[in-house]
């Protein structure tokens, strides 16, 4: 059995003046908004955004959620987002990297988990349904 | 023709820390949540929340959104919402009034202004459908 | 006395999922973050963002806001948005446009309203202060 | 040495419109700010919210997220939030349950943590201040 591609996508952002609170940092809550601007990115590359997903029949909600503040945020700082696929038999588990866009530091790092749910009979899938992993060479 | 009983609603809300920017005050947008609390409140009070919308045949997009803010709202501020129908025989327009809990001074004054539009045709309607006229007592 | 140059940004975004609402459009507050988008950018072309402002001795709340809703956006939809200084001598007043980015059909128009407030005495200005007046051209 | 007193504090919260997503269910993103309404309420019980820890010479900065999602939340709901103290001589843990209001059964269960900051030196505290630890009886 061939071993899944690896597989991440970027995107690059800037911290707007609404994501910043009274600390005068990026708010813990926003950077999950981040992440998904990267998965999104991410899921096109594998031709399955929300979309194609209802197409194959399955909706995938998010099952968990995690983030590592290492580093605060501060308005207008440009950053990079990185997100890579960790596990997709299963489960859809994706990794994120959050870094300053000039030094590469790392501000945070974090996790995604979906599932698949079937559209017809409403029920969560133990294992990932083809359609995803076909796209992520695991036949 | 008996003219409309005149309706409104109030909530009570606290500021809360994100809604907070670097500038320790309310961001502007999120005044936008706080008319919706009591415009769902006041929507309730007509039995015409989104679910009777659909039911009657009709969803009701925003078109318009216009917000005056008077006096900053501060973290953990108490504020009262009001929200009173302005209009309701071509077009939904609620007016809002937000003023602290405790002293009633007024912060900020706002409106938005709905549409029906036909779940079958698409069609933005030109006169309010009667759903919304008998809620409202103009028959 | 010469008249003011001309003055406008734009840029690119894409709706988010984060923004749609259960009726799969934009929710109508989430304009407000577009619209900054493409305000941060003018008055960075002005050199006169937040920082800068902070320098000159004054903040600029935000007094008013308005949007009419033209067209409902998609998630996914690649938009462009438009940020015009229309008044500067005694206020900010800044009008926004949206349009789909490949087709430029309108999907919303809009206006802010900022203020000067002294940092020293927290007072409103009734005139713009010079340092706003004179990165416009009036002097 | 006394134990701690065992502490937490409750919020009850309605899913508002603006926190649904195109699924139908509150975005993943939103629990966040149902979390931070439960701990800003268990802080005042302490009474160490942002201001006294301020007074103190600190903030605490979040420096961890984490949240299982259980069941989908919909528009509407009525919920109630739970945040408890988990540890803090430290780092300040909060866990997280949010269930629904009226059957009580478990739609999430989350976690964050803080650290303390020196406000004068910005260093990150390794034991938790005394300004804490006298508040949760552990002296």
């Amino acid at each position: 059995m061939p071993t899944a591609k690896p597989m991440s996508a970027e995107v690059e952002l800037e911290v707007p003046f609404h994501d910043v609170d009274a600390l005068q940092i990026a708010w813990h809550g926003h950077y999950y908004k981040y992440f998904e601007a990267a998965r999104t990115k991410l899921l096109r590359k594998l031709d399955y955004d929300v979309e194609q997903m209802a197409a194959s029949g399955y909706s995938w909600p998010i099952i968990e959620t995690h983030c590592k503040y290492v580093q605060p945020l501060r308005y207008g700082q440009a950053i990079r987002v990185w997100a890579t696929v960790r596990e997709y038999e299963n489960r859809l588990k994706i990794r994120y990297r959050v870094e300053d866009a000039a030094t590469r530091e790392k501000h945070a790092t974090g996790e995604t988990v979906q599932v698949a749910v079937d559209l017809q009979t409403n029920e969560m899938c133990f294992v990932s349904p083809q359609a995803l992993r076909e796209r992520l060479g695991g036949g």
